[in-house]
């Protein structure tokens, strides 16, 4: 509980305006877009500065308040509810862009700023960030839940694009870690240490990013299977015959009926993969289309080269399906799965977790990151129902438990937030009392995102 | 110093035939290829399993012996030399390719497996592990140091590819991390803590690889240019122009003419820039060449397309520059400088370092990977004599503080080891002072290659 005294202090960091104990904020930044229930702060703060973080987190630390930062609200495991009240910390004040080194290929930014913006901004340079979790994320919540999206297969995670980092650290001192050459090889990797950990070792403050050149040609192609094995098994075949799509992703049948009748496309409905490829010339995109058409001879039907516009309309779809399944079923919760398989299990969880729905007589739908064994399932509930809420929560458990027994992960993208802590054990053994001791190490007093991971 | 009941309980953990004291097997693990001084160890063990490391670790952190893991002994800055004696735990017995899983493109190894001959292995399979760093090296060896090498800038460092670790930890606790998955935000990257961190955290044993489809074709060029500005200036174009090849070497006009006479060679000798190209099919990389003729219009020369013979003879030239450079100048000793740059400061360090070599009076070979921001320089001087070996050192020491203002790295690759402890301060600041503490927390003792890194 923050005191009298503690909010007044606070208010000398950060001044009256950047201070809010309002019902309206505290409700605002009480809940993520996951099923976990809310949970209150007692002051949201929105500062602007690094030296104003270490200001506040020097006082929480002292005064053993909890502090959780708070970056776009759009986490899908809780993983920003403030479960043990106390401060938030909303970043979206410091959403500079600080500067851009295009011969470097590099900018830097703060943390508040959005990956959408950053890259409008980029634009005129030929530059771009490619990682793209489909929800306006900022690159500070990306960095730390270690963002990954549709592109990841080509260009990799949000951390593969991190070069420096500024850190607040729960004891209030500010470090850079990283450096601005792309190879280092000078100590030990701090920067992967903070990249993906939800805010629980300290505060992302600025970043330096690595970008990529603007890809100058795209090709899209969509491939339609009779079969849901079918499918999941191009996709190993389709990596093990050495394409790297931008993106190479799994939809079921129910999700692309779905998303033909919200979003107007005519998709055949039956078990798809989405492909994009992308690459400085047309020569090489045709190298690997013709690759690609013998990989999928047997589909049972695939559309190649397809116009600027239908890509475009195909991503929003496929960016969509969270939003388009609320809309299909108005008041409707879901719990969105997140796991990631080694490719060779990818029919083998697919499989499992379309079983497992219907064993629970549960409605899903299932859709991911193929390329990279990643598998989400939307597994629907209604919203006050507890029997079938537990329904859902037992399927997400058993698609999870399914997933570590493949030598897969409890989280391919979304992190651990509330929701998978429990599976921690299972998938980290021992070495998770080797992240309890390093937490221990960097926030002695256990300030920092309070509840989270662990 | 180990006793003798130090010695007999060693003994007891792997037998009499995997545990020397001899004066020969001594001074072998008493240096790597560094220009070092020696320091022999007190007995070199050769463990079979992560077990028995266990047990010496445990035996070892119990009585506060020094451990140095001895890989393949080619570090080029002291990295594995015992300079507070005690244990050598030499792994080339643990050097079992445990598996292939050709379906997912990964491999478990033993830490003792080097990279040639895995490479060997996984020919049949159309699989690769891209890292290539010249010398003979282990796997272990490698992800202890993060090593890069010249196909770094397609597919990425060691690291990069490091799926799971399992890793004694001083305390002598076995700990697996990382995951079989491709992508995961499960909890803190403990992988990436050990990777890099060159035997100060733990022993590494067993790594699981992710791999790559070996590449159907490739095509390797050279561009020489009349003016080191010139070729040192393409390099930031050609990444710039969005081409990432396999490879992009830096050579100077000095090192061109020694391979030339050495290798039987006939590039015209001036700065000369080598690339390579890899993909899986032709016409990507006739994009990709032409492409690069437009950035090196103005160069002196560009042979391009050359023919599988040429290229291997090129890169066994290159590979082979420091051996070369020991067969030019025999009994001659060197200092390897390895400090990394943003792109466009590239022209800059290499300038500074040509002024510096000829400032101090020094005969010096520039080299690099170029793409990444590297650059190496092979300075000589004879050994005994203090006096040019003090200026070695002191123009070693002006490029990396050069390379340090210029926002780089004091290591691209060859790791901290004993000779670049004095720069860690300057490079890192606030965040040694966070290295410290976690090397504190996992090896409480300071048992792991004590002096190295700090």
């Amino acid at each position: 509980m923050l005191s009298g005294e503690d909010l007044d202090r606070l208010r000398a960091i950060v001044g009256p305006e950047r201070l809010s104990t309002g019902e309206s904020e505290l409700e605002l930044h009480s809940k993520d877009e996951s099923y976990h229930p809310p949970s209150r702060p007692e002051v949201v703060i929105w500062p602007r500065s690094a030296e104003e973080i270490s200001a506040i987190l020097k006082l929480a630390n002292s005064r053993g308040i909890p502090v959780t930062p708070w970056a776009g609200g759009t986490s899908l495991e809780g993983n920003p509810i403030p479960i043990r009240g106390g401060i938030v910390l909303d970043m979206r004040l410091m959403d500079r862009l600080l500067w851009v080194k295009p011969q470097d290929l590099q900018a830097r930014v703060e943390a508040g700023l959005d990956f959408v913006r950053l890259n409008k901004r980029l634009e005129r340079y030929g530059l771009f960030f490619p990682p793209d979790p489909g929800a306006v994320a900022t690159i500070g919540g990306m960095v730390a839940n270690d963002a990954k999206g549709v592109r990841a297969m080509k260009y990799g995670s949000t951390g593969d694009h991190v070069l420096e980092l500024e850190v607040v650290l729960p004891t209030g001192e500010i470090v850079e870690v990283g450096s601005r050459a792309w190879r280092s090889s000078s100590g030990y990797d701090l920067k992967r240490l903070f990249i993906g950990s939800e805010g629980t070792l300290g505060v992302i403050t600025a970043i330096t990013l690595r970008l990529q050149g603007l890809p100058a040609e795209f090709l899209a192609a969509v491939a339609s299977f009779a079969a849901l094995e079918e499918a999941a098994e191009a996709v190993a075949e389709l990596v093990g015959a050495g394409l790297i799509p931008a993106a190479l992703e799994f939809m079921d049948e129910e999700t692309v009926t779905l998303i033909n009748k919200f979003n107007g496309l005519a998709l055949p409905e039956s078990p798809t993969l989405f492909l994009e490829f992308q690459g400085s010339g047309r020569a090489a995109l045709e190298d690997d289309l013709q690759l690609m058409r013998e990989v999928c001879a047997d589909a049972l039907r695939l559309e190649a080269g397809l116009g600027r516009e239908e890509r475009d309309r195909l991503w929003e779809a496929r960016h969509l399906i969270h939003d388009t399944i609320r809309k299909a079923f108005p008041g409707i919760a879901g719990i969105v799965v997140d796991v990631a398989v080694p490719l060779s299990c990818y029919p083998e969880i697919v499989e499992y977790a379309k079983r497992a729905l219907k064993e629970h007589g549960l409605k899903g739908y299932l859709f991911g990151h193929a390329g990279l064994g990643g598998l989400h399932v939307e597994i629907l509930y209604h919203p006050g129902e507890r029997e079938e809420q537990a329904r859902a929560e037992a399927a997400n458990a058993a698609i999870v438990h399914r997933a570590l027994e493949l030598e897969g992960t409890a989280t391919g993208e979304h992190g651990v937030g509330l929701g998978k802590r429990r599976f921690m054990e299972k998938e980290h053994g021992l070495s998770l009392e080797l992240m309890r001791k390093i937490k221990a190490l960097l926030d002695p007093n256990g300030i920092m995102n309070p509840g989270k991971i662990f």
